[in-house]
């Protein structure tokens, strides 16, 4: 139940499942920032769920029953992504407060219409902070990870209340919060950040089949690769799954652009070359 | 003239033809640790040259006549690696010892070996310090840049003496002298050092044709790329050129390998791409 008064919590309670990098961190700024009564929680893997308890990212263990989860206000699903899909399926009590962190919009979206269509009747706004590194686990948690971040929330119908809800909590870790459709938030991040990824991987993999002790050679350049290369291999196999159709799309554009690339190369065109890195450095100056 | 007691300076003077970041850096470092009497050079950019002089990078300017040049006791050239080849060709007076820091050796080699051929007598020692970043300049120089850092030789004959003259001046840098032959240097630098800015131009202009505003929306990812595709366009157009062979061989492993990922995500094999990732993953523990 959200309060609005800054003299008392948003929340009585939020439930947070699965308390690795994303939704460890999430807990720690909820409480730093007194926004919720208490955080309480859970996790499947018993070792991360012990770290979380010692480290105070929950108050108390509540395990994830659908009674449980219906007693918080907020119930936030930091979990992966495929995992996801297949909760929002299973369905909540009524009533219940949804929200996750994954990385991939549309196929939570189709599970959640798919519960609603076998009678569920439990509210869910997708969200996706964008924050993380290649560490993971309860022990990568701190707070302020999302102090100035992004998080997007792709809500299901635009006049979704529940959108404010969910947005209060983000705001108190000091986030920005955007809306965009779902399908438009897919797309995007599987140019900016899905195929990054890929590439990476790519590149790391392409100089290991060549020579794999040239990896340790490596200067400024693939060293670079191999920090992005290094995240959560299982996290980034679901994700690769989850977002199919806009990745592969992505990556036809990227081997386009690499045989547009080769091209100038193979023809020794020195200007052309030195044309296209201009274009592309100046991109820099576009990130925040 | 080396001379090797601890007490004097291990040459009278050096040479840096070329005060940007690698040049400047080097010039400084000499200046620290005492190894030359003087560090004297030129810069063909007014600017740049000016720059090194306020900031006392060299000692003096000294115009690149041929006679200059072959007063101090080891010229390095740290320009262009497509200016290097042409200025090896054009020569140096008899009994000069040049060294230079491109990225691409063996065209190095055979611009020193067709002076030869044309009679002239002077030494050269084909160097490659691996450091540097996206900053250029002599503003960019500094001390400590090759401390601990890399720096490989390729000599064109095993045996020249004039090798240990040249590691001595990096060994007082701080740096580890590596030997090898200007082949295997060209053909692992194409994979661990071209091809991946050739990778980050690409993905960074993949985005941007696709759609030009999403690159201010990256999160982790791309924005990794982004600091790599913004190195100097003219430098990295001129390696692109020079070590053209290889870095085109580079480019169509990545080329393979982006198939195989593309084919991984396309049945949505997650088990695969687990594993695949996984694989990657361990890579970056061989690093240093």
């Amino acid at each position: 139940m959200s309060k609005g008064r800054s003299t008392e919590p948003l929340f009585e309670s939020v439930y947070i499942l699965g308390t690795g990098l994303i939704g460890g961190s999430l807990a720690l700024d909820i409480k730093a920032s007194g926004a919720a009564g208490e955080v309480v929680g859970s996790d499947s893997d018993r070792e991360a769920l012990n770290s979380a308890l010692d480290m105070g990212i929950l108050d108390r263990h509540v395990p994830p029953t659908m009674e449980n989860l219906g007693r918080s206000d907020l119930v936030v699903l930091a979990i992966p992504v495929l995992q996801l899909a297949g909760m929002l399926r299973e369905g909540f009590a009524p009533g219940t407060l949804v929200t996750d962190v994954g990385s991939v919009k549309l196929p939570l979206v189709k599970a959640y219409r798919e519960a609603l269509s076998s009678g569920f009747r439990y509210g869910f706004v997708p969200g996706h902070p964008i924050a993380g590194d290649e560490k993971s686990g309860p022990r990568a948690a701190r707070v302020g990870l999302y102090s100035g971040a992004r998080v997007i929330l792709t809500p299901i119908q635009e006049d979704d209340p529940h959108v404010h809800t969910v947005a209060a909590l983000w705001k108190a870790t000091g986030a920005d919060v955007q809306v965009m459709e779902a399908g438009d938030h897919d797309e995007i991040f599987a140019w900016v950040s899905h195929l990054p990824h890929m590439a990476a991987y790519n590149i790391v993999h392409s100089v290991m089949k060549k020579n794999r002790s040239w990896v340790s050679l490596s200067g400024g350049g693939l060293k670079d690769y191999t920090r992005i290369a290094a995240s959560n291999p299982g996290m980034w196999a679901d994700i690769a799954v989850a977002n199919r159709e806009y990745l592969l799309e992505a990556m036809m554009g990227l081997r386009a652009g690499l045989d547009e690339i080769y091209k100038a190369v193979d023809s020794a065109d020195h200007d052309a070359l030195e044309e296209l890195f201009q274009k592309i450095a100046t991109a820099r100056r576009e990130l925040k």
